[in-house]
């Protein structure tokens, strides 16, 4: 059956080389816990693409990677400033503020996903009495929830901020790999060298079956995040089957490849619909994810031609592509699209 | 180089059977968060296996599997009655008070880390007044941390003291494969059967790579549990990789059949050094574990030819044996025991 | 100095039947933690005025019985549906979060601060997928922060509302003696018989010096919640000095006429006011305080004259009024009202 | 009716100094939550006190005082080392577990509850792996729940040793005023001169109706301290009659001349008692309490002549004594305690 099945870069299964890196893992006994080669040499690949000497956790998911690094920003009577559509406020059933024990999240309206200097400092300064959670910590997503990237410059234009507001800089990287692609930019530019304390590189959506790394740049933060990690529940006994696979992604840049085509597929779609009447883009794309405003009919012929999709804010229809997007299905989705919105309108 | 390592079930590998089943589920997309089929099977196969009607969730590992059961029995203003040698209480590192927000574990003493039924009414009864948290739930493990399994008679008697005294029957199953190994009993007798509410299955040490099974048979208690999970960070967005092992696992009974070749080593071990002088057995040998009494001396000279274990409570030395274990290095492993507790005594 | 304070009801002090009480309390030794006798006529006095058989419990503050009641009624991967200026929302600095562990606070915009069936519903049926957090309880404030107040009939249709949906109804009432005064309807009629199922009763704004009663009226919510308190910090070991001004305050229903005076001293500044130009309320004044569109120029004006008054949502002054308030001050603060607006606007 | 309540200095009411000091606050209006004359008084009359300049705030009970206190040294994941009887360990309901957000206690044996260089550093020392919470804070109770001492010497050997290990040193000091006057030692020399971080000075069994000061030596543990209280529901909207208290407290050492009568009172009680055979001290009597070594036929005899006192660890029957104490009860006491332990025995 030919595959229709755009709704997430979740659907997407295991790629080859974080598969062969997990078969060649199992070879034989390994100490637990993180004290194993695979966990040391996954570790020392980050240090090498990062160029920095940053220190580096492997957790099971990407709730517990965002929500982990938020706390070791914050306590409990402290706030995180993040936009509105942002993953830790929609999607993630009050992580953040369970694994902070209470920490507030304050979030700016934003239609593209972005925080901007002002808005992020409008919302800073708004309250500033002990009745209300002290701002500590602001998160921003790489690439949004809408599919937009951060640019180096608007990365280290929000960090000078932070700092002069007294704030720590987290990046959700559940796509930072499609961002690094994207932008053409290496992950040190778009992290520590503009300004980002903390990263959570996400490994489930770049082709791993299970896994993220949290990365501090800003390493006095990491102070005792091991134990952090155990007593939550995210220090993985066979750690070796959650770093053995980053080795076989950071080999030849295994990461940066899958990310650049699920990019190109995105740009595939939205080139070969951009002539459609009635199905204009949303959002211009930038990432792996196409996000189409389509008459509610003419989603409902798309659907009914089997083709899985999220309507997303504002009613658009949210199309996103992984590492093992086939380019034919993409092309056969625009010919749908194509004759959906037309009949949808005639 | 000859495999030396016995200081852990969580060093072994992946099985074969969970690995193929991890190899046949990543064939193309599947939808997230558990709507695949393979979780499906997953869930029906452990109903099955326990002939109920059973609750059933996948989670990453034990910490959390036991941290959130608990937490589901109880406030944070209530406790936890169980063993001193409890692995929540040894080594979960506050993994129970975190997840449960405060619930506090009142610890028995326990040379085999069993609770009987007088020791669990004894500390149930110690306190009744406000200013101590309420007792609310016991959790048993099986086997224990040393090595001791719970017949169904012994669990049927606690499950009925905990009935009478309004208390929650938890079971941490991180070997519950390897008792019922050692007992011959089913899964169900050793569980629902006998009156436990809810149990955590193990599948890490039993030769997954990661991952426990949440059972809930008293499904009431299931209630928005998987809110819970997804809170906590242990929802799996590609669950069909959490899950699918366990179909592997199931089917054919490769579960039982791995515990059975771990505790025939443990046994070969025992049988083999029966006779040495200085090498007695510091608990009797009923799962997947030896637990020997040896001389400081005998164990330094063990370690200095290369051999890995633990040191465990009173001094014994602890080895463990997994679904891989070689029988030809536990001879060898029974050899150098004998060599060095006489050179030792000598 | 006269008195120029009306920024809160915070700054009046301890109303004479609350002083002579805690005074007569104080005769001798008694038993503490709530075992003593005027702790057991506070309650009953409780159950008198509400006409049923519900559990109370005395706390040291709002922030901590609001809290507290809304944690009995949700586990941390609920949410609590709220107006947008809700005192838990605006000025609790996270205190609903921390209590129950992470419940998500999800605020309906509303411009007086009341729920109304419709909003609630369609907040409380927005998602109902796992990836947030579940709707369990919902929170109304009575008299709400500006001002208005929530009639019988309101409270039933809400309540109904509640009960089709799952949802517990919680009361929000550090100014409920404010709303019984105002719309002249009994304890009972605005609460458990309109269908509230816990209230949290404010004693401080209503003239003592510390000290909140929660109320459950679905009494099987109660349960163990004695324990709550005292893990939370909030069981007095000298409990009579929080109980024994209750029972001065519900002696002679001291409670209902100082709730009286103050929405008089509102109504009565807003009629000396009503023909001022540049001084229209910005609510109707229902309860002890008043809210009126006064320019910025004005505003400065006054408080250039002495009086304190807080800047309130959009823009509005507000005047809050207390047990103690002085219709003379009262008379002066109008007179300077009328003075200001006019010579602002010249 | 005689008095006859000895059970706990929790029983005893409020003292002349500070319900003098809450009615002269009674007067007029007065900002909330702290901004108010008496608390800059009370926290200036601390500073005197201590001969340095602390942080200091004032919350509802010692439950919270010290639970607060210890949540901002420890994040979740480390552990306090306490006595086995220290309070928070034994009657908290897991208080400090759940403001801490899951920190464990580390409890260390020992029969007059105070802690050595050697236990403490023996507790700390015992596990250094990421299983284990890690110890980061030792707290120490003065006088302890068996009415021992802590010398400025002892204290300071245990700073140091805590310095030594990484440690945080806290104090409960529910009885910190019983302390001065044993020792007749000034509070700075008991805390920061010795090497104490924060304390929690006791005002409730001093002779307060509720209220205790949380005073940081150490003030950068103290940052944004105000707001952990705020969200904890520990801060009082009328602080004034929190904090008036301690004014009069304070004023012409009333504090301390309230422990010393107390002291008095059960250095009394043993005198008058010291030669009856079968009722000997179970410990040294140094602050307000008395520990006697009872039969249960004594004790029986002595409750049904209307005495009200706890049995204790190891069954001993403990007398407390409050500012208030009556020495003619105090010898009607001694006199029935010989009788009742001579006719038992006979």
């Amino acid at each position: 059956m030919p595959d229709q099945q755009f709704a997430s870069d979740n659907y997407a299964g295991i790629c080859p080389e974080a598969m062969a890196a997990m078969v060649a893992a199992n070879a034989g006994h390994a100490p637990a816990y993180g004290a194993d080669s695979w966990t040391q040499a996954a570790a020392d690949g980050f240090r090498r693409l990062f160029e920095t000497n940053c220190e580096v956790f492997f957790v099971f998911n990407g709730t517990a990677a965002n929500s982990l690094a938020l706390a070791s920003l914050c306590q409990s009577y402290h706030s995180v400033i993040c936009a509105d559509s942002a993953h830790i406020e929609t999607d993630e059933c009050g992580a953040p503020e369970f694994f902070s024990n209470g920490s507030k999240l304050l979030t700016v309206a934003s239609p593209d996903g972005k925080l901007t200097p002002e808005s992020l400092r409008a919302m800073a300064e708004k309250r500033s009495d002990i009745h209300f959670p002290k701002p500590k910590a602001v998160t921003i997503t790489q690439a949004t929830e809408t599919g937009r990237v951060y640019t180096p410059g608007e990365i280290g234009r929000l960090a000078e901020t932070c700092r002069a507001l007294g704030l720590h800089l987290h990046m959700d990287g559940a796509r930072f790999a499609n961002a690094c692609a994207a932008l053409d930019a290496s992950p040190a530019e778009l992290t520590w060298k503009a300004g980002v304390d903390v990263l959570c590189f996400g490994g489930t959506k770049n082709g791993m079956a299970v896994g993220e790394a949290v990365i501090f740049f800003d390493t006095a933060l990491a102070e005792d995040f091991g134990y952090r990690c155990k007593q939550a529940g995210q220090l993985a006994s066979k750690m070796r089957y959650l770093s053995a696979p980053w080795v076989g992604m950071l080999e030849n840049d295994a990461w940066l490849r899958h990310a650049r085509h699920a990019n190109a597929c995105a740009r595939r779609l939205a080139g070969a619909i951009a002539d459609v009447p009635g199905a204009s883009l949303a959002a211009p794309v930038e990432a792996n994810g196409v996000f189409l405003n389509l008459s509610a009919s003419a989603q409902e012929r798309l659907r009914a031609r089997g083709w899985h999709f999220y309507g997303f804010i504002g009613g658009a229809a949210r199309f996103m592509f992984a590492w093992d997007s086939d380019p034919a299905r993409v092309d056969a989705l625009a010919r749908d699209i194509r004759f959906c919105a037309l009949s949808a309108a005639a």
